[in-house]
């Protein structure tokens, strides 16, 4: 399979992710359709050279990209493909068990259907704030069913590869829990820092900083798109804070009683602060040394999650 | 006065944050006398440009900056105020209260000794992570003491400025409480998300993006050391940990018990992060038009201060 069996797409819902997507796309040479409930934002992603509104007599796309909220993608996935509006379908939400359930009961098509949630994002959102770049080296997750064919894994892949993304097969479950400890509790954390300075004044913004500036950066982005992230992937987010607080309280409690064996608590959790961010890093520099999944890799992995 | 009146500064201390003001300070032209306990590390910041190794005949130094561990800053302040060292003095430990209490405990002169702490550091220690950018357009609080007269927190002020930082008069109090918030709870908390990486398989890893890579940035810096800190602004530290805690308490159980009330909690939070989120991104912006502290001013706030 070659780049060029990507000829045509459809991108439904012109946000900041779906717009970004058609950015990359239209840059790559690909014919790109947009189609959003907004007509107004579907026009400002034309404006922006991401495409041209989807017209009702465009022949199929080789790739549906469904770029709507995590609660919405089902829905929309049925409806187009009962249209028959492309070959193969993905999406772009960020939760996948959820989703890879509902769509079972809904009696979606699995076998041209591949959950995918490319891991970038924007603090701004709506066309305006798509960059055809958004996507370049980040991983971006792939959950393709056991009946999937491996042909339209690979479509998927292609696509991902042709926005600068770094394809990962994974199962679900899997994929939720990995993405609620490395983005959305991360998120509700940085929002309970963030949340400190709601309401403060000048003596509490004196001394701000790089740090405090970097470890908020993620506390943005609307807070409904993001209720309906987090309540779709309630219980790993949950159990991922519940770890933090406990480490937290304890910290609290150990500072409070440093004369006895405070210490020790602490330095603990400092050191398993270092061990983890070390990982964080290690990973970050081995990507330069990763590679795109193989054929075979991939309808291997396809194969072997159950 | 003007910038000629600091000729001859000495560093005590040639760590990381020593060294780096060293380095500003030779860029500026300045004479720069470095100590340490550690000889080799001493010979590290000299084979760096940071100045040469303080000598027992050396004159007496225009500012001395004692750049040592918290806990020991006011032995090493006493001791050089004991043999003359300079004219006036200052330290750069990132609490203040507890170290200015003990500084009056031991008899210190606060006429030559104005408590500082620049707002910066590195993820990594030890004068080969020195810059001497590290304090450009950083915040750099000064606690000088009522009794201080003017002209030693301009000398002071005069430093800072020559290391491109700029200077912030403040309580120590005050000092504790906001550093707590901007510095000393985020540095656990990303600890804290850092820590579930501790023991990170490859799946785990797959898809660190960047948002992770951005909180957890904070969680390195050496755990001693950090302790250290942390147990001299146990107290409003804790204080912070204790709102986060109760933050992410409801935020978990709010996910849990999505179908009742749960939803309208989550988004109290995400919006209060957006908030503060940009209150903290507004004054970074507004930095840009920050004002060096006049004369004038320096000397009515320090006067100001109970």
């Amino acid at each position: 399979m070659n780049p060029s069996a990507i000829r045509r797409v459809s991108v439904l819902g012109t946000g900041v992710i779906g717009t970004s997507i058609a950015l990359a796309l239209r840059r790559a040479g690909v014919h790109v359709g947009l189609y959003d409930l907004d007509t107004r934002v579907v026009a400002e992603a034309e404006l922006m050279g991401a495409g041209i509104a989807l017209h009702p007599d465009d022949p199929p796309a080789d790739v549906v990209v469904i770029a709507t909220p995590p609660s919405t993608v089902v829905g929309v996935l049925r409806d187009a493909q009962d249209c028959g509006l492309g070959a193969v379908y993905t999406d772009v939400a960020s939760t996948k068990a959820r989703i890879f359930a509902e769509a079972e009961v809904a009696g979606c098509d699995f076998t041209t259907y591949i959950p995918g949630h490319p891991m970038a994002g924007r603090e701004l959102s709506g066309p305006g704030a798509a960059h055809a770049n958004l996507f370049t080296g980040r991983p971006w997750a792939l959950c393709p069913h056991p009946v999937t064919p491996p042909g339209a894994v690979h479509m998927v892949a292609e696509l991902v590869e042709m926005c600068g993304g770094e394809a990962k097969v994974i199962a679900p479950d899997a994929h939720d829990r990995v993405v609620a400890a490395v983005s959305h509790a991360p998120h509700l954390v940085s929002a309970a820092l963030a949340a400190r300075f709601a309401a403060a004044d000048e003596t509490m913004l004196s001394l701000v900083g790089k740090g405090l500036q970097d470890v908020t950066r993620i506390a943005t982005g609307a807070p409904e798109l993001w209720c309906d992230i987090l309540q779709q992937n309630a219980g790993p987010v949950a159990a991922v804070l519940d770890a933090v607080v406990r480490d937290l309280t304890e910290a609290a409690y150990a500072l409070r009683n440093s004369g006895r064996a405070g210490g020790g608590a602490l330095a603990d959790l400092l050191t398993r602060g270092n061990h983890g961010r070390e990982h964080i890093v290690d990973r970050v520099h081995a990507k330069g040394r990763a590679h795109r999944p193989e054929g075979d890799e991939l309808a291997e992995l396809a194969r072997a999650r159950v």
